[in-house]
Order: structure tokens, then sequence, then C-alpha cells
């Protein structure tokens, strides 16, 4: 493959010379939102989910106004994806609060900086085939999801709770983390939902911990509906995910990939989470 | 004043092309850590005392083995000084965990991003000058620091939860925001310390709560001791500070600084904090 091309702050440019300054807040303090999502025949699945969350984080984070419009973001996507010559791919889309004067307080002022990162992915849908290349062997590990400073719902480029997380699988052949909050409630992976089912009911964690709840998430819960599969949140502890006969976790470049093992409880793929596949397959399949 | 220069991966750059990579972990993820220190007289003040902390947080990060020897990195303190032609100034020094494949488990290989940012500022010390204007203004708001992810004492680029408190002061004439732990004890400000005084004892939020346990935290501490003026950590809540006769904030770049008010309550600038800052002031001198 080529060396691939990014869009950074308005302009197309090669991988090497995508950069941002040192003083961009992005950089200085972590203070940017993005989006990952992915792009199937050309078409960014579930885009408008994407810009809205993207724009909700910049709301959280005071800068919505300075965020260009969804139009133009589709538009500096559909041009990185055009000079890469990809149309099925992973997409990163970031825009920060841009460069400021150096000092915490941010101004009033604000002239973002908007970064789209590509990678070119094999083909989804029904015929398509997983990017991941086994089910997912998780852990439950100390790193907590906490309330009370950045909510949990905003995805931004403070990502350490998630990293400190992955950190914890060092030496253990796991593929996921997985985080519960400061009572000991199930929340999330470090970059994935999660989802088991039990007794023919699908559960996942509620919204209301702290958690981010992916574009994906909504999908699946929508397939579910879709298949007749009952669907319930709420506020779970490991025993119940122990307890469960199926589990899976989801995310945007995942799709739906089955857990095979939490800490020493292990699983089958088993038939709800294979009906999600095939109807989460079809959703995708259209846009081909 | 002519464009700074700065020290980016091994090199003296303008500031105009002082940047990182987009791919670069402490841009993605704000996986980075770093200091702040100030320069009097040619002289880092407490440069070991910064390096040491640097590098706790990078090993908290898990990558203290692939950080430059701390006389490295005080060598490129001293070229970006050198180049700018500065003996007073405000340094940062970020390490970063560099370039890494695109996905959230980082590399156990690190090929750190350093990066040195200075900007000139007044001497310090006894005939010196004060880089604020007057007493700080502080609000207490409801951005709360919180344990269980990152922890409170590594300083790194995830610093939303700042500039979110800061935010919370829009549209008021605060300086600085006071941020308190979940159960409600006051921690520290957005970039500061916190310390009052009460019947004479200097009192400052014990290092067991989620804060950053400033180097200019202890250096106050030892001038206090050294100057009979009893200290005491503990816990305490927005009474206790309503409560005192004195209160200040200290960190790197402001040293010490009175607060002239907290929500409603007034303050005068008080003879302990006019003592303290004369011992500082003092500490300083010897520098130059």
């Amino acid at each position: 493959m080529s060396d691939p091309l990014y869009h950074v702050d308005g302009d197309i440019v090669p991988a090497d010379a995508a950069t941002v300054s040192v003083r961009d807040r992005g950089f200085a303090y972590g203070d940017a939102a993005f989006e990952t999502l992915r792009v199937y025949g050309g078409t960014p699945f579930r885009w408008t989910a994407h810009a809205e969350r993207l724009r909700r984080t910049c709301e959280t984070l005071g800068f919505a106004d300075a965020v260009p419009p969804a139009e133009e973001l589709s538009d500096r996507v559909a041009e990185t994806l055009a000079a890469n010559d990809l149309t099925d791919a992973y997409v990163r889309l970031s825009v920060t609060r841009g460069v400021q004067p150096g000092k915490l307080t941010p101004d009033e002022s604000v002239d973002p900086t908007v970064v789209v990162v590509v990678k070119g992915l094999p083909r989804g849908g029904v015929s398509g085939e997983r990017v991941w290349g086994e089910p997912a062997r998780v852990r439950s590990v100390e790193t907590r999801r906490v309330d009370g400073g950045v909510p949990a719902d905003a995805k931004t480029h403070n990502y350490l709770d998630g990293i400190l997380a992955r950190l914890e699988l060092r030496g253990t052949d796991a593929h996921e983390a997985l985080l519960r909050s400061a009572d000991g409630f199930l929340t999330e992976g470090a970059t994935s939902n999660l989802f088991f089912v039990r007794d023919g009911v699908l559960h996942t964690p509620s919204a209301d911990l702290p958690l981010l709840p992916g574009v994906t998430r909504e999908v699946v819960c929508s397939c579910a509906r879709a298949e007749g599969v009952p669907v319930e949140t709420g506020r779970y502890e490991l025993t119940a995910l122990a307890a469960a006969s199926e589990a899976f976790l989801t995310n945007s470049t995942w799709e739906i990939r089955p857990v095979a093992r939490v800490d020493d409880r292990t699983f089958e793929v088993g038939p709800v989470t294979r009906q999600l596949q095939a109807a989460f397959d079809e959703r995708v399949e259209q846009l081909y």
C-alpha cells in the first residue's frame, strides 16, 4: 500500500507531513473531540449519529459553535477517502480547540483544527469479512470509569483511562479490558460496549452509568428489537455477566465481536450473537 | 519580541514549525506527561523535583524506561533557553509515548517525543516582580477531582477536567476554579494548590485526596517550617476555608498568589502569606 494521505486543517497531506502545532490545545491538553467510524462501499455508516455525537462532545467542551457544519466535515471525510482511493475504510475524525495563547482557560474565539485519518479495511456486509481474528478474550481491570470530571459520554482526546485499563492486560492474552464504575457495576470495554444474553434477553449496561453509549450499541439494540429479541439495560455486576449464556462487544470497527472469555468464564459464540451479526450485516449491506 | 524557538524531538525549530504528527499518541489520546517550571537567572528552579515527577508520571503511564535521562532533558531545556536568549522564563516540558500503530493498546517499544516550549518572564526573587496582576478571585465549581481512572498525582496531557472547571468560570470575574473531591473535600485549583491560614496554622489539602501535589506546594511547606509556621494537611470542606484568616494559591508560575475571594468570602493579604512570599523569594534569589 502506498503512503496514506490525511486531511489536516483543510489540506490533504501525506501522512508524514500530517502534523499539528505543539501549541494546539488538542496536543497540549487533549482538548479535542473525535469520532471513529466505518465506511462501507464509499458511504460512512451512521454518519448522522456520529456527527451529532461529535457536536455533543464539542458542546460539553464549550466550542460547538466553532465546529464546521456536518456537511463540511462529511466533505472532508469524502475527500480523504477519494485521495486514498478507498471505499471501505476506518475513519478517525478529530476536532480540536485549535491554537490559543498558552493558558489553560480557553478563549471564546476558537479556530478549530480538523483532522481526518483513514485506513483501508476489508469489505463489510453480508459477504464481507471480520476485521478481528477471533472472539475476544476479556479481563476485568482495576481502572475505573468515573463520574465527576469529563462526562463519560463525551468522546475526547483524554483517553488515558482506557490506556491504563489496556496496560493492565500486559502479560496476559486478553484483547479487551472491562471497566467497572466506582461502585462496581459493569460499564464498558476500553474501546467497546458490552452486551450479554441471559434467558433469551439481551442486556447492556445502562447509559446512566459512566460509559460512552456507542453508535454501534444503538444499531445493535435496534437490530435486536427488529428481530424480536428483548433488550434490557441496567446496572449489572460481574456475577450477572458470568451467569450469561452469550456475550459480545461492539464498536464501529469491530461491529459485533463475540466474547470467548471474561476472566475465568468461557463462552461459546451463541445463537443470539449470530442472529444479531446477520441482522447487522444486512444493514451494512444496504450501503453497497 | 522575535518569534520564539522551541525544542521538538531533538531539534530547535521556530514556533511555527514546531509540530507533532497527528499519529503521535500525545495528540491522539493525550498520552503524554509534562512539567511546567520556572527558570530564574538561567537556572531551572527545583529541576530535580520536576524531573522526578515527570518520571513518576511516565511510570504511571508505563513508558518511564523510554524517557531520556534527566540530564539530557535538562540539556534540551538549556538549549531552548539559549536559542531564545532567555534567562528568566516559563518552561513547559512534555514527553509523549510517540508515534505508534493506530490502536489504543500501547506497544512496549516506545520512541518518545520530547517537546520544550519556553516563554520569557520577568525577573523573580527578592527584587523581582509578580507575574500575576492581583490577588486571585476563586470560585468553587461543580467539576470534581476524581479517583479511579488516571491518578490525580500524574501530570498528563489529559487536562480536560481542569478545562471544564475553568469553563464554569465563564461570565464571572474569577481567575481560578476550586475543585472538590467526589465527597466534597477541597482538593486544588485547576492549575494551583490551595493553602489557608487559621489560628496561625498553615493548612493545605492532604495528598491522600485526588490532587496533584505541586513542587511549589512542597517548597512553601518547607519555607513554612523554616519560618516556624506550623503546617497541617487534612480533609477540609469549604466551611473550613471560609473560616480562615488568609488564603493563597501556589504553582510554579504564580509562586505564591494571595486569594482575594472564594465565592462570597473575601480575604485580605495577610501576614503569614507575606512572610512566606518573602521566604520563597529568598530561595529564588539564591539562583541569581
